[in-house]
């Protein structure tokens, strides 16, 4: 099978656009089939800021009321991710932006539960067949996380679970390492000492590290969601610095995270 | 050839969230191959003064500055185009949400000349293969009006003005018809008379028209445009009510253009 590359990237690269031009430089520059997912960063709630809209945040999440949603359609699927297409075009790669609605790549459903998160989508299916198209075809999809319910509603989806859900799904086609780039190196064994990232994590050593509470508590839904991708057929898991891709991805930096 | 049916809707449909939807599912009903454009509308001059951003105008078009272009990006590439996306999608067309940037598909350049619109672009290359790729895949792409330049720059520019170009740059590959909705019933001879339509419109007596002063002048760019097409391969063009699609593409409402 072909290799694939899906790389998620956050809001601090996105807030800063020195550090994310050169990753999109770096980005454009790997060889293969490739696959973009961008965050949201700080201009959606600067946006809803001086749009006098009351941001509710419910658990350290943010309720996507229907103001709300407007303005990360027009942040994320507007801005961000048109911006991220035209500097990668720029740099040689035939990026193609999408949300989650074009071509029905990512179909989700308002979620449901005690809180009302309000227009918050929760991924039920990928269309992989669509995707391998693009990639076949020599494109990059851009993906923005926002997502449809094909009845016509727009909903947010988190770009962490969408990487993951875009990752299991393509595994069926490709060889698939999922690369998440955050503020960090890579896993920290002591949460304030940044050399002293984990370079290989495998499930029991997580057991381990997690049962002995050496693992800092805020990496725990992060590295639960990169171990769920290698159960589902993910090659490889690399969790370190946006500002390292070609080290993240010759192994000379971050965290790998594998099945054995 | 295979046919293919290209559509251009302007802001008197977007700001009308009831004849919006209307006009979608009667675009979702198209049989066979079809490619939407869309403008505009009010939002983003909303958005604009909700932000407080001095909208400037040069012989009635918008001077696009970098506020200006970051507005029009969220609201025509956000907010607009995702919008539409999600409807076509409950309606049952696979539709795919692109700007120029995306796929390459519409390369621009800055406008230049004696007075400056800031970041407004001039059409320099569609990439149609790209968009047949798409439309051969049981695709329907939806473009925004906005453009690159390929070296990391957007551009803002003008809907009717991508419809020819697409049209024009798909004739080599399919029977193009293209099809201008606007807030009229097609080409009046009388510009306060709407049942005063002029069906069938072709070159010599347009020509006619024109030189009698018979033609609304505000008319006259839209059908220079759509000669312009005609003379490019399009091999009709029809101008007329977004309304009425279904009678515009059986010929029993607007006007129709061709070339003998």
């Amino acid at each position: 099978m072909d290799r694939l590359i899906v790389v998620k990237i956050g809001g601090n690269l996105i807030d800063d656009s020195t550090a994310l031009q050169h990753f999109l430089k770096k980005f454009a520059a790997i060889q293969g089939q490739k696959l973009l997912i961008h965050g949201g960063g700080k201009l959606a709630t600067e946006l809803a800021g001086q749009l006098n809209l009351p941001q509710q945040m419910i658990d350290g999440r943010r309720v996507t009321d229907a103001a709300t949603l407007k303005v990360v359609t027009m942040v994320y699927a507007g801005f961000i991710n048109k911006t991220i297409v035209a500097a990668l075009q720029s740099f040689g790669t035939n990026a193609v932006g999408l949300t989650g609605a074009d071509g029905n790549c990512i179909r989700a459903h308002k979620r449901v539960g005690s809180a009302d998160f309000g227009f918050a989508g929760d991924v039920d299916e990928v269309n992989a067949a669509f995707l391998q198209q693009l990639l076949h075809a020599g494109c990059a999809p851009v993906l923005a996380p926002i997502t449809h319910d094909k009845r016509g509603q727009l909903l947010n989806t988190n770009a962490d679970t969408i990487a993951q859900e875009l990752a299991a799904a393509l595994s069926h086609a490709f060889d698939v390492d999922l690369v998440y780039c955050f503020e960090k190196e890579g896993v920290l064994l002591q949460a304030d000492d940044d050399t002293s990232v984990i370079p290989l994590l495998q499930p029991p050593r997580y057991k381990e590290l997690k049962q002995t509470g050496a693992i800092f508590a805020g990496m725990i839904p992060k590295l639960d969601n990169a171990f769920n991708a290698i159960s589902r057929g993910v090659r490889s898991v690399i969790i370190g610095s946006g500002a390292k891709l070609e080290q993240l991805l010759d192994g000379t930096s971050g965290t790998r995270i594998i099945n054995e």
